[in-house]
């Protein structure tokens, strides 16, 4: 695997444009959700590509961008033993050479979620992987349905903007006890690791709920997600939302379409998210789980 | 010469990767200067694609978006002469099947010039010359100088969101009495035609003088090309400025700076641009003329 940290080298490495190229972005830190997109694109692509950036232009200005995990020595491990090519870890004044005249602005899907209290997140995410997908120009690019709402704004901005890219989903890892892999999770402290375990385990329970035929409507959804979570004193729940997905629109019944139940909760310092989708049909079986 | 109107056709006429393709976006009604641009991309170029559309996007509400000027016929005639091998003519429901999520915004340099007073404008261009570049894939695009505030920000958006693309910028076509080719001088009467003559009148003035060293202001550039517009009674002027190029930043002296000294002015309901653009070194040079 080469470690490439400029874009000119990345170009260089990519001239030849026979054969599919795979791309995951990322911001590093990489745990075994990242390892099973990039073992995905593996399997799909005739090279692989991993980014590890993390990007100044996603993070708010009392948002954890200085204190985020890093360790590019492990992330170089893991990704070449998932089957990495090329580990690109361009530095910020590699992306960023000036202020940025020009970026992508993200409205609608963007407005809510976690891009209520994340003002301009979701632009500087699609900014940021426009830049990847023009640098390394793959054929697919893989992202983890963990962050569903990233997930579907990517697949609306390769959509709106006509990228010849495909995007692959990924469903979500969880640790043994089901709390959703994510690199912040290192903040967490015993307690509140213990206590963020309450998330898995109300999705669980509303899914079987839902699946049984005992709930039908959004707003027990929510409230019976809320009412667990609230169980746990170290949780501050900031929204527990049932929308349609991707599109991500208010609805009243569960039935007959593709629907999220998202939520984002602080647990001290830490902000986690998770969610699960349905296909919504009268049966009400799991999407993803 | 193909005419192509779909997305997917011009993708899979355009799947061999081998060798350049020089893309001109265009919104149709040829003249001499897209016919000047087309042929500089067929010098360039293995594969030349012309692309007519006029885009919604970069319209405000009041102005002349059904009332531009539109002539298919005469544009695949004038293309195919000028060495074209693709005219890529898609509708708007084929470039915007839906309300756009996802769209490029421009700032600072959006917020000068024509941007002041078409809010919007620059990130409509910015949006579609992205899709163009995406559903094309050029390896050169060509701009025309006339639109300099555009070439401007075409050439921020390729460095900053890393488009592989080379951007040709062309100098400004004129009629034989002077004034800049558009395909809004259609709109003209035969009087305000005669007086419109007075923008390449001005800014041929301005610059002699400032070549003689009569000239080392920037307020007395303004001043000197405003007084001579006044003298058009049909003249309404909306801008004359001398700014910095191509970051469009406000400047005092003209002294070793490339500048612009840009225009738009008002002939009854059609508005015109025009502007030149010096290498403000001490011998002030004319660049573009």
């Amino acid at each position: 695997m080469r470690i490439i940290e400029t874009i000119h080298e990345a170009r260089q490495a990519l001239v030849e444009r026979e054969g599919s190229i795979g791309l995951v972005p990322t911001m590093g830190y990489l745990h075994a959700g990242h390892v099973s997109l990039i073992e995905q694109a593996r399997k799909d692509c005739d090279r692989v590509v991993v980014s590890v950036f993390v990007n100044p232009l996603q993070f708010g200005p009392s948002e954890d961008l200085d204190r985020y995990p890093r360790d590019l020595e492990r992330d170089a491990h893991l990704a070449e033993e998932a089957g990495a090519d090329i580990l690109f870890t361009p530095s910020v004044t590699e992306m960023y050479p000036r202020s940025t005249q020009v970026s992508l602005a993200v409205k609608g899907l963007s407005e809510r979620l976690c891009g209520a209290s994340r003002p301009g997140h979701f632009d500087g995410v699609a900014t940021v992987v426009a830049k990847l997908f023009q640098i390394i120009q793959p054929s697919h690019a893989y992202f983890g349905q963990k962050d569903a709402q990233q997930l579907a704004i990517i697949q609306c901005m390769v959509e709106d903007l006509n990228f010849p890219i495909e995007i692959v989903p990924c469903p979500t890892l969880r640790e043994p006890d089901g709390l959703a892999m994510s690199s912040r999770n290192v903040y967490l402290s015993v307690e509140e690791r213990n206590q963020a375990t309450i998330l898995n385990n109300a999705l669980s329970k509303v899914t079987t709920e839902v699946e049984k035929g005992n709930i039908t409507q959004a707003n027990e959804v929510v409230d019976l997600v809320k009412g667990m979570i609230q169980t746990a004193p170290l949780g501050e729940i900031e929204y527990v939302e049932a929308l349609t997905y991707p599109y991500l629109q208010p609805i009243t019944h569960l039935k007959d379409q593709r629907v999220i139940i998202a939520l984002a909760v602080h647990f001290g310092q830490t902000r986690l998210i998770d969610n699960v989708i349905w296909t919504g049909k009268e049966d009400a079986s799991c999407l993803e789980r």
